[in-house]
């Protein structure tokens, strides 16, 4: 074999990075923008430079790490994913794509394989929503999804906008630079766990994504009436607390009720005003997270849930508004890419499977402008953003494998 | 008329100590053993001496201010409230018991009426339970209620002690010397907004509480299963936040449906772990107050929302802990004190009813101690715990007259 990737290296990077973060082990927590986030950032640029390879940061953070081919002018091969991590997450998600992706171009510039097109391995800012309330606004960025409103219009819950953060965290310049041009890339391709049970259920090493599924974010304000919760009696009340909980339990009957397994529905975030416990709730904030594989079928559960909002507003007496943070359409993998990936998980002589990613990547929006696939690995158990997240070292290093012999095909095209 | 109070200068400090607070006005926020809590403590303490009244101060902040009397080792009649305010609270819960305790004191003072006993001034530490998730906890320890392992028992949401904390603000000793003797007070007389619509509706001026409703605090932990809001699917859910959204509506039906309009049950603080919008809920805290003027009837609905969180928890298979943070028998007023407090209203010509309280007073726990009753002053629309809570100048100067009028007749006897 000619790429020879590092698994021990890999691994002890892996574990390396798990430490940087917020949380006590083995939980998780990196925040865009974060101490804890600069520092991760730093020490990847690290391994980067020490393995003979330069980066670019763009005026988010976005960093690019390129390996040069013989015919540098030509749109590049992409590889990456992020480093963010959600509070209490685990230490897989995201960062195999990141360090196994530099794990497989530090294994082909090892090789010595010829190159006609450059590899390039980019590390997202932002994938998960923690901080601005909106999945992906790296790569949303990158590819025009997000305009340059979204400097003063991204902001996290303390007011602080995404123009303020980027400063306070040194990356500056316009947001109009951050937009890659369309024939930037030849081909995106993100290594990533699985997040579900699927590849460990059925044995099988190796999953290429076709499709990944539609997510949609709706952020919903309850606004009703305090007082003290020994002195407002009953039936004078319009608790903004009551009136949540029925949309909690909303999304949820909505979700379960369009007949297909692929359906989620999540009320991930609640913050309740003034928040004492003998004081009627006055105001309750949810973020809520719909997803399906099917954009219409996802699209009517934003209708009932909307409606349902409507009908409690009005028999509780109680104002709720309703954002639509985001509702995008679902991406197609490109039929090449697959093929190339098909082949290197032949040539290792590991199993695979096509399969569906239902989980939310910065591959959903590389679609836009490259033509993508993803490559997923089994997790324990399909458990994901939670400290007992884990993937096996060799199924790490399996999909590492895979990675790198379908960057060096692309590549020598 | 012997006493006359002055209701310029007692507004004027109503109005200055609204402005120590950590909430911008008309919003008052002041948490015991905060620094703003510190500092209007200290103001409060320039006024008495500026009144040439002493103060002493126990181990836990409970400040006591005297006024003495001819025969100073008789059993002392009291007056107090507490300063401390519920986030985003208005500016009367417990000030005008306080200020107008000080007002009364200093006009009877001033008027130079013979006293045998002395009167006493008491500034309860915390009366609303938002730090220690208990309501009255300086009450509680001056009349043995909670003994002294409350020093390690009580802690804040950041974990700290209320050993830790009492001694960061600077009050040392032990928690037994906290303790009032039985024949400490001979009566006990606090004045308090009503925190209720019925003075204002009837427009009547002064009401003479002749019991407390007794309330009940439960905190409710439920554990689910956390994961990634797309890859876990919905039947394969145990969501902590959606069992919460039911044991929620599970209160608010069983407080409803005891048919007393009298029975109150609020959720009004929650807390979800690990709180990302594209994270399944694992863990959810909620608190909980039901209170209700039969404890009989508050209790069963206890059972109640017990019952329904077994069910819940078996349905959903979710953990679901109930502790009962305190549950309080009501009290009942003093025969005597009411008859000499109708006799200050008539004495001054004010209208006045005889009503039950449906909140929660230190003055719960003082009827432990010493024979109780208190005196309610109308408050606008009876809202409470809100930046637009409002009681009328001359109702505040009536309470104070009648409170003046009460503690002078109840000292000289």
């Amino acid at each position: 074999m000619q790429i020879q990737i590092d698994p021990t290296r890999l691994q002890s990077e892996i574990e390396m990075l798990a430490t940087i973060s917020e949380a006590e082990p083995p939980a998780v927590t990196r925040i865009v923008y974060s101490d804890v986030d600069r520092r991760a950032r730093s020490w990847f640029i690290g391994l980067c430079e020490a393995a003979g390879l330069h980066s670019r940061i763009d005026a988010i953070g976005d960093i690019f790490v390129r390996l040069e081919g013989a015919e540098p002018d030509l749109p590049a091969i992409g590889t990456g994913s992020h480093i963010d991590a959600i509070p209490f997450a685990g230490s897989y998600d995201g960062t195999v794509g990141v360090l196994g992706g530099l794990e497989a171009i530090r294994a082909i510039k090892e090789s010595g394989l010829h190159l006609r097109r450059s590899i390039e391995l980019l590390l997202f800012t932002a994938e998960e929503p923690t901080r601005f309330g909106i999945g992906c606004f790296g790569s949303r960025l990158l590819t025009g999804v997000l305009d340059s409103t979204a400097d003063d219009n991204l902001r996290d819950s303390e007011g602080l906008t995404l123009a303020q953060l980027r400063q306070q965290a040194g990356y500056i310049g316009s947001l109009e630079s951050v937009r890659l041009p369309r024939d930037y890339y030849a081909a995106f391709v993100e290594l990533h766990i699985e997040q579900g049970p699927l590849l460990e259920r059925e044995r099988v090493s190796i999953g290429i994504v076709t499709n990944i599924a539609a997510p949609a974010g709706l952020r919903i304000s309850i606004e009703g009436e305090g007082g003290h919760a020994g002195a407002v009696l009953m039936p004078d009340r319009r608790d903004a607390f009551c009136a949540a909980a029925e949309i909690v339990l909303a999304v949820e009957k909505s979700a379960r009720g369009t007949g297909a397994i692929d359906t989620c529905g999540t009320v991930g975030k609640c913050q309740i005003h003034p928040g004492a416990v003998n004081s009627i709730p006055s105001k309750v904030l949810l973020e809520v997270d719909i997803r399906d594989t099917d954009e219409q079928r996802r699209n009517r559960v934003l209708e009932e849930v909307k409606d349902a909002c409507a009908r409690i507003a009005s028999a509780r007496g109680v104002i709720i508004r309703l954002e639509l943070v985001n509702a995008d359409s679902p991406a197609h993998s490109s039929a090449g890419i697959i093929d190339a990936i098909v082949e290197a998980t032949e040539a290792l002589g590991l199993s695979y499977k096509k399969m569906v990613s239902r989980a939310y990547h910065d591959s959903l929006f590389m679609a836009r402008i490259a033509p993508m696939s993803m490559i997923f690995i089994p997790c324990r158990g399909g458990v994901s953003h939670r400290p007992d997240e884990f993937a096996a070292p060799e199924d790490i290093a399996n999909g590492t494998r895979v990675l790198a012999h379908t960057l060096a095909h692309l590549a020598s095209q």
